[in-house]
């Protein structure tokens, strides 16, 4: 399946290693990632899924796709500001959301209006969004919620 | 100014009776309103702003501008989903939020991650959201929050 | 009703006193316009619409309402770049496309596409544009247009 | 390089043996595909890709990403409608038209406003627009193009 993964763009190095986690169990499952295409989480979840083979979706806000970071291998601009975050909440069949501001709360919302299941790790306390502590708990979560 | 009016599509009496005080002192006030266009929070708000003179815009989610409620002045349609909740939150000086679940958590996000003053009444308990208990101090709120 | 009106952002004065014609006449006759809200075309035909009482929307590019020209009633900011030509394109029952290069093309373009006729001043020779030479007719074509 | 492959969603089977060779030449030479992930020439496009190896990504007009065709790699789904048509248009460092009516139309007229070269096959005849004959020189143009 495709797991959005979003989270905070700055991040401290504790975050990024679970961010790196979350990305290399979602690869070694055969899973591919979609997020925002920028730093932080994502650019640490893209690094984690090129160690297990995962392929990497970037959409990124503004106008020039060469501006993804350099684990994403099929990056997407699309020049529309945060109206990206729609589409990359769109674009998984599950959410993985790790730490995060506003910019992420948005996409928690937007995954949730349109049914998405979400799992958080160190990130907003939002009902419907299943907190977790681990990668391995936060895959599993969204395996089975979409399975099911 | 501007207030971006958000909330729930589908509402109890007590919650419109709540939107529609805060139309009416938006617009007694002699505040323009921006919402979604729909029903629920956003027609009781544009339902109060005409009560007191207030004009109305809906920005709406899909392609026919004529699905706006009655009570909008100026209607855009946007044919693009839950990218007009982008919109929306842009579109406001700042933002009363009035009830409302994950489409309304959105917009409160976007607002946020725009830098605009929240008020809240009985909806998302959000950092950066003032919860308030009533329309004046609703507008009360966003008029010191805008002028500061 | 409400005409997009589209065309260039950087004109001569003869192009200019053509928009402000068509912003005249659109207004005499109890027409609203939407446009890009910037410069050029959009801002002569908006202010030829204020001579005669017309409401003028823009919708703008950019993240920020206050970029739009001061002819501009209701200005909505998108920060979606060149996709809100597809919104000024759908606002519009009717087109009138003055001048313009690429960017009025795309408007022409989308308009078709959902079914909108178009009046044509001095721009771009495409199927479904009907060519005329004055503010005047140009008014006429659309009026009758949807009319029908 | 990554090339948008546009044109009609609707053809005949001359155009459809175009298509195919055109992206059976995009994919001999390496190049990847960006197209708007539907019938027509799109699918033609991405099948003639998959022959010789190259990678297809297809952005989407609607919420689901599985209505994409048979042959795209990387559905996009965007459920913003005709605004897909500019991001369609923006991730190709080069576009190649085939056919086509307004939907082609307007994304020619993007890719032309933000500087992208084009080359056209049996399409639109705008300024802009390099008409050529045949996949081969379809491609030998954009290539030319994007390397100057």
């Amino acid at each position: 399946m495709r797991v959005s993964v979003i989270g905070g763009g700055r991040i401290d190095e504790a975050t990024a290693a679970t961010a790196r986690a979350v990305g290399r169990e979602l690869g070694a499952r055969g899973h591919e990632i979609v997020c925002g295409g920028l730093g932080g989480v994502m650019a640490a979840a893209c690094e984690g899924a090129h160690e297990t083979g995962g392929h990497t979706i970037g959409i990124l806000p503004g106008p020039d796709r060469t501006a993804a970071n350099e684990h994403v291998d099929t990056a997407i601009a699309t020049d529309m500001g945060n109206a990206r975050n729609v589409i990359v909440a769109l674009n998984g069949d599950a959410v993985i959301a790790i730490d995060g501001a506003t910019g992420t709360l948005s996409e928690i919302a937007h995954a949730l209006d349109v049914g998405r299941p979400v799992a958080g790790i160190d990130t907003h306390d939002i009902d419907g969004v299943e907190a977790v502590d681990s990668a391995g708990d936060a895959v599993d979560y969204v395996e089975k919620a979409v399975e099911s």
